[in-house]
C-alpha cells in the first residue's frame, strides 16, 4: 500500500493530466536543492536505493483506489482514471548520482523520465526520501571527518522522526561513515552492522551493580561493555576494573566527559587493562568531539544519538523536485527567488569544481591531456527494469563516500561554513537554454 | 516484522533478563523528559493510538530470530531464549495520558507495568513514536494558536524525516490542530481531511497558464485553488479573476507575501470575486503568521510545510524511559544531571497547576468543597487487552487538545519562552521515595 503515500494533488494532477489528454506525454523532472542547508558546505547524497524499490513497486491497492474516489476532489473524475490506476507500473527511466556522492546546490541528485503522471506522482516519496537520508548521511559525515581513527556508532532511533525515520537513519549514517547503528532492523534489512549491550535498566534492575556487571560479562565476554554511570562514574569504573577481562570497555554516558575519561582511563591502566576502551554517549555532536580532539581526551569511540538522527543543528534539506522537459519543450519556473533552470542537466566533476551542463552536451570530452570529468549521473532504471543488479549495497555506497570525501577541498570539508564555496558552474549552452525560455514564456503566460 | 524495530540493546538485555531468570520479574517504566524542548512551555502528546498498536502487535518472525542468532551479542545465548521469542506477546498493562494532553517536564506520558522483557523490549519503538508525534503536534498547536480563526493545513511531508514520518507527521499536525494534511496515506490510515490541487508541474505542463487554470476548473469547480505565481504573481492574479467562479480562491507560494496579499485581494475583489480565498505557502512558521496578523495581511489560509514537519526550530524532544519499579523494589538512576525519580506515578491536573505523585495516592480527595483534579494517567491495556475499544480517534483527540491548550495559562501559550513556567510540583510522599531510594542505593553501589 504505498501509492497512497504522496501528497494528494500529486494524485489530483494525475486525474487531471489523465482528463486533459497528457497521461502520455513524456516528462523530464530533475531533483535538487537550491541552497546549501545552513551550516553545511556539502549534501551527501543518499536513499537511492529506497527509491528505486519504491519505483520499482509502485501500485494502488483497490482499497487505496475506492478511498480516493470518496474524496470531493474525485468526484468529477471519470472512471477510466481509477482503472488506469489500477493497472498503474512505472515504467520510466531514473538517472541518479551514485549514493554517497557529495552534492552542490542546483546540481540533479537524480532525474525521472517518464510518462508524465507517473513521473508526478513519485514527488513527494522521492524528495522525503532522499532528502532525509542524505541529511543524516551528511550530519554523519561530519562527525566521522571530527572524530577521525576513533569510531563513530549511530545510536539515535529513539529521538529518530519516528521509528521508520530510526532504521532509515541507521542506514544513512552508515552511509555517511559511522561503522553501524545500534537499530537492530537496519542491522536485518540492510546487513549494517549493529551494536548494543545495556542500558541503565540493566543495572537497575539487579540488587548490586556489581551483579549487573559480571550478568552481563557472563554474557558477552570480550563484547562486554560496563555502562559505568548508574550510580557513580569513578565508584563504577573501579568495580569495572576489578572484575578484569575479557571486556570490549566501558561506557560514560553522563558528567564532565573529558575529567571523567582521564580518571577512568587512569583506573583502567592501573589495574593492567591497557586494551581496554572507553566509549562515550551523551547528547554528543562534532562540536563536542572537536573539542575532546582538541583536549586530546582518551576516548575511543562514540555513541551518537539526538545530533545525528535529527541533524538536529541543520534539520531540514530543502530539496526540490522540478519538471524541466515535456514533449520535447523546456519547461521552467519563473518565481521570485525560486526559478528553475530548463533542461535535463548532467553534472560533469573535475578534480576541483564541477560543471552544469545540459544532458546532451559532452564537457571535456576535448582533446588528449585534458583532464576527463566523472558524469554523476548514470542510468539506474530503464524502460521500468533495472539496469545493475543487485544495486550497490549500503557497505558499497559507504566507501564511495568516503573516497569522493576525500577528494574534497578542505574549504568543502570544514565543519564550519566557509564563503570559499565548491565551483559550480552553467555550460553556456545550458545558459542560454535559460534564456530561450525565459523569452518564450514572457509570450505564453496568459 | 516489527520485533527488531528497536535498539539491538532492547534485545541484548531481555536474553540476558532471560538467562539470569528475570524474565518474570515485574518491571514499571515510565516515558517522560526532563527538560521542555528548547522554545517551548508546554508539549502536546500525541502518538499513544500507534503505541497501543505496537504493543499489541508485537511479534517477533522467523526471519528476525535467525538474523539474531548470526549476531556475535547472541553466541552464548541458549535455545530457549529463542523459543521464548517465538512465543513473544505482550501480556501487561499500559496507563496513559490521553492524546492531545499539555505535558510538562518529569510527567509520564504512560506508565509501562509488565514482565522485565515484555516492558525493555519497547523502548526505542515508544520514544521514538510519542516523541516524535508529541513534537509535530506541538509545533501545530503553536502554528495554530498564532493563525487564529485561520485555516492551517500541514504541507510538509516532502520535508518530512522520511516518507512515513510525514504519514505520522500529518496526523499528529491534526491532533495540534491543523484542519488536515496535504498527505493522502495520512487521509486513508487516520480519517483525516486532505488537501491539495496543483502543483507548479501542472501550469507548466500547459502551453499556457491559462488552458491550465482552465483545465483545473473544470474538474474540481467550487474547489479549485489557482496557484498564481508560477510566472508572475499579479498576471497570475488577474488571470485568475478574469476566469470567475466557481473557486474556492488563490495561492500565493513565493515573494513578498504581505504586498503580494493585499495587491492579489484588490483584484479579486474589484473582479467580484469576494468570496474567493488567499491561502498562503512558501516557508512560512507560527513566527512569520504572526507578523502577517501584525500588520493584518489579508490571507484567509497557510499551508505549513518544512518548519511544522521537522519542528524545524526545536527538532527533537529528549523524551526518556526509564524503570521507577522491579519486583516491588523501587529503581532510580543518579547519574550527574540526569537522575529519575523512583516508584509508579500518577500526575494530579487541577486548574492552574499540578502535582505528581506517587501512583497509590489519592491527591485532591480531601473534603467537599475542594477543587477535585483530573488524574492525567489511565488504564489503556490491562493484561495485554485494549480496556477500551475503539481508541479514541485523531478528530477526538484533536477536539481534546483544543480545550486542554484553552486551560493553559497565558503565559504557557506565548510563543516565545516564558520563565513563568507552568507549576508542577511533587507531593511529599515521592520526595520521601526519592530520598529512600537515594539512601539504599549508597549501600548497594558495588
Amino acid at each position: 500500500m504505498i501509492g497512497l503515500n504522496t501528497d494528494l494533488y500529486e494524485l489530483t494532477m494525475a486525474a487531471g493530466y489523465f482528463e486533459s489528454g497528457k497521461a502520455k506525454q513524456s516528462a523530464t523532472f530533475e531533483l535538487f536543492f537550491r541552497r546549501l542547508p545552513k551550516y553545511r558546505n556539502y549534501v551527501l547524497s543518499a536513499g537511492l536505493a529506497q527509491v528505486v524499490d519504491y519505483l520499482l513497486g509502485l501500485r494502488f491497492e483497490e482499497a487505496e483506489i475506492a478511498y480516493l474516489q470518496t474524496l470531493p476532489q474525485f468526484q468529477g473524475v471519470s472512471p477510466a482514471f481509477f482503472e488506469y490506476l489500477r493497472g498503474f507500473r512505472f515504467t520510466g527511466d531514473l538517472f541518479a548520482a551514485p549514493e554517497g556522492t557529495p552534492m552542490f546546490a542546483g546540481e540533479p541528485f537524480l532525474t525521472v523520465r517518464a510518462p508524465l503522471i507517473e513521473a508526478q506522482i513519485p514527488e513527494t516519496y522521492l524528495l522525503a526520501m532522499i532528502g532525509f537520508q542524505s541529511l543524516i548521511a551528511t550530519k554523519a559525515s561530519r562527525i566521522c571527518e571530527v572524530a577521525g581513527k576513533r569510531s563513530v556508532v549511530e545510536f539515535g532511533t529513539r529521538r529518530a522522526h519516528s521509528p521508520e525515520a530510526g532504521v532509515l537513519g541507521g542506514r544513512a549514517a552508515y552511509v555517511g561513515g559511522c561503522i553501524g547503528s545500534s537499530n537492530a532492523e537496519t542491522g536485518f534489512r540492510y546487513g549494517i552492522p549493529v551494536y548494543g549491550t545495556a542500558a541503565h535498566s540493566w543495572i537497575q534492575s539487579f540488587p548490586t551493580e556489581r551483579e549487573a556487571f559480571e550478568r552481563l560479562q557472563t554474557m558477552l565476554g570480550p563484547a562486554t561493555v560496563y555502562l559505568i554511570d548508574t550510580y557513580d562514574t569513578i565508584a563504577g569504573a573501579k568495580l569495572a576494573a576489578s572484575l578484569g577481562k575479557p571486556l570490549w570497555g566501558v561506557r560514560l554516558d553522563s558528567g564532565n566527559l573529558v575529567e571523567l575519561a582521564r580518571s577512568v582511563r587512569k583506573i583502567l591502566d592501573e589495574a593492567g587493562l591497557q586494551d581496554a576502551k572507553i566509549m562515550a554517549t551523551s547528547d554528543l555532536n562534532e562540536y563536542k568531539i572537536l573539542e575532546f580532539a582538541a583536549v586530546d581526551t582518551p576516548i575511543d569511540a562514540f555513541g551518537v544519538g539526538t545530533d545525528l538522527a535529527t541533524s538536529y543543528d541543520s534539520p531540514s534539506l530543502g530539496v526540490v523536485y522540478k519538471m524541466v522537459e515535456l514533449d520535447g519543450r523546456y519547461t521552467a519556473k519563473f518565481s521570485e527567488d525560486k526559478h528553475t533552470m530548463p533542461g535535463s542537466k548532467q553534472v560533469f566533476r573535475f578534480s576541483d569544481h564541477d560543471i552544469v551542463a545540459c544532458s546532451w552536451e559532452c564537457i571535456g570530452c576535448g582533446p588528449d591531456g585534458q583532464e576527463a570529468p566523472r558524469a554523476l549521473l548514470q542510468p539506474v532504471i530503464l524502460n521500468g527494469e533495472l539496469v545493475e543488479r543487485p544495486m550497490r549495497t549500503a557497505t558499497e555506497a559507504r566507501a564511495y563516500a568516503a573516497e569522493c570525501l576525500k577528494r574534497l577541498p578542505t574549504a568543502s570539508r570544514s565543519l564550519f561554513e566557509t564563503d570559499k564555496h565548491y565551483p559550480v558552474t552553467y555550460s553556456d549552452e545550458l545558459q542560454e537554454l535559460l534564456a530561450r525560455a525565459q523569452d518564450e514564456n514572457r509570450l505564453l503566460r496568459c
